[in-house]
């Protein structure tokens, strides 16, 4: 089981803003340089899908950057991550479309898949996104 | 979030066979027809990491194909899909050989990532293979 690469970096930008000083903007360079393997473009959609989340937004200017636009303590994290999944498909037939399989009629699968899924949404949503970063050890 | 097709399909294979008569060989032919858009390539690679989990055996011969090898109604879901998923890490510090990921010493997501995968697993180990296939309405 695994979550999308983009949720995985979404929510390293997240905390990477949780973790600087409230208020004060983050540059998409200096997230970049933090992210090591992500590229510009990559890092350009996932805060555009941060922002259209609610959860960021961008400040212009010379010290202009990304910024949080929610209070991290508000997040809840099983809603955020969910979101971020947003059209992934647990297996073939949890898709809009749906699928072919001969064995749906007769099929008590889907319905337990359904539940492991709400219950892996509901486990994270006993935190918040202010809580996935802990103060470094002195 | 999403498992690999290759647990979706020897989740497939498996009720196929709990839906058979007990103790008789389903054919890879009559596997492969009721898994539609499967090639016999993959089907095959999916019946070895069944038999290799102990779930699956091959009979040969005439009337040969593949039987259970255990009684479904004690082979926990959980555990089942857990083995099938293997070497999936859930994000990419979940990987062996772990990340470079510059804010592990600050992280707490892993563990909460952690325990909302173990929570997956254990709303899964309520049932069995046995209660995944459901009798055709009449």
């Amino acid at each position: 089981m695994r979550l999308l690469a983009s949720t995985d970096f979404a929510l390293r930008v997240l905390m990477l803003l949780v973790r600087a000083e409230p208020g004060r903007p983050v540059s998409v360079e200096a997230l970049a340089r933090e992210l090591g393997g992500l590229s510009r473009h990559h890092l350009h959609k996932i805060v555009q899908e941060l922002t259209a989340l609610g959860v960021t937004r961008t400040v212009r200017g010379a010290s202009g950057g990304v910024v949080l636009a929610a209070d991290p303590a508000t997040v809840r994290l099983g809603a955020l991550v969910r979101r971020l999944e947003g059209g992934q498909a647990l297996v073939e037939c949890f898709q809009p479309g749906g699928c072919a399989c001969t064995l749906l009629g007769e099929c008590g699968l889907r319905g337990m898949l359904r539940e492991a899924n709400d219950d892996f949404y509901a486990s994270l949503d006993r935190y918040t996104l202010a809580e996935c970063v802990v103060p470094a050890a002195p």
